[in-house]
């Protein structure tokens, strides 16, 4: 969805996804598994699983929600400072089709970083075989924290 | 947050919401409990747990909107009439402060109801001992769906 | 929708707020008038006229926007610093019913003030007579900008 | 923002876009005009006026929506059947920098379209000269409305 290549403020800013990817309890619950980790957008990968399900078998819309908002907050955080922690301010995402497939993949992109605020679009696809359909979009704001306690990337 | 009484279209809009609420693996992966469940209003309640965190050890703001959206949804559906299914289209969740507690309790409540589309606004509690805080507001769009396959409330 | 009071920083808020909205050429071609202007809320009021209306002759979702994003942007205003301007970052609006009526009220609540970042609420009513209908909801985003050129309150 | 050609329900499509434009009162008083009309795509253009203005000069974020939210529902007109009229069931705009520039052109595109429920997506972008720059984005949900008195597209 961006065209621009965008800078980066360090060089372990792959390293640093990673890590705190690592540290999200939430990620581990969805067996999600990291996949592109590029300057502004990074993917998150996941299998159906019956314990992300809402009452017809689909995905549940906020287990799309809670893997777009990763992918759209790593994204962001492979822009920010080194000292910066990542917060999500608010999402909106927009359920396209019924998230029915075996596997996801949600994309995160930056549109407009900022010092403070960054702005990214999330995009969430359902696979089955080799056929893919987009079923979410999500529109994300995040705010760059530095020093404060408690909080790191 | 609304004052005027609804209308109910079935006298067992209590026992289609527990039946479908236990249908949703999602549910259990949070270990949620339904609270109150009534006309246009549901309460999702559930702890505090190392599988529902983001990196700093909040609850993951996805984790937040998955009750919360379970909460609107099944507001909206104690409305809607016998062989309706209840479906989001879209959720806008803002993040007002770390969802840090012990427990939390998510309130679903419909704003307007409607044959075809339902809004609901939910907001998210933390509480940690007797203390409880305001730490994340949603606007939520339903829809009434009937008549689809696979698709039962 | 709040029942705690807000502390002002400036005593001078309701002044900067009038001052402001006088300089809002949007707000003249709206024939829009404040109301209420009070720690953390503002109302605005307006007339229905042809030139806001969508093509089936209510007020133009765009327009009942515009008058609620400047009651949230005010309603955040009053409660910044003294050398702080504000700036939208993000809204969404729920469209209940159509904007029908001879006038209309703009409600803007603040719902969480911040240092840097301020989350409001606002609700749309269609005044008749004296009946009055809610026809929108909107959760806006403010951000406090101090410092920055060619930009005050 | 979409790759796969959109069919359309009726050949005059774009007809009628421009007659439903010209009776929104709202797009006479922010100077629109209509440019690309094409299946699931419409973009609107208009020069900065002060009448448009928030307190700093730049655009009103209203405003902005106002353009946006007409583009995607022209959008989403172009796909609709030929006795459908169409509605907003809910927008959500972030703002990416401020609305400065001589011209503006706001893009609404058709994500999904559907039967009773269409998303869509919008960019407004601020020229200058010859330089342009994108400053909003829109996510929009509209409903495709027939058989209701004194709606009509």
């Amino acid at each position: 969805m961006n065209t621009i290549p965008f800078e980066v403020q360090t060089l372990a800013y792959a390293e640093r996804v990673h890590e705190s990817f690592a540290r999200q309890g939430a990620m581990q619950t969805l067996g999600a598994r990291l996949g592109l980790v590029a300057p502004g957008a990074v993917d998150i990968e996941l299998d159906w699983a019956v314990g992300l399900t809402q009452q017809h078998g689909f995905l549940h819309a906020g287990m799309v929600a809670t893997a777009l908002d990763s992918a759209c907050g790593y994204a962001g955080l492979t822009l920010m400072a080194e000292d910066a922690a990542v917060l999500t301010i608010e999402f909106k995402i927009n359920l396209l089709a019924p998230a029915r497939g075996e596997r996801f993949r949600m994309e995160g992109r930056v549109l407009k970083p900022g010092r403070t605020i960054t702005v990214c679009e999330g995009r969430a696809f359902a696979l089955d075989g080799s056929q893919e359909k987009l079923v979410a979009t999500m529109g994300c704001t995040l705010m760059a924290v530095t020093g404060r306690e408690n909080i790191r990337h």
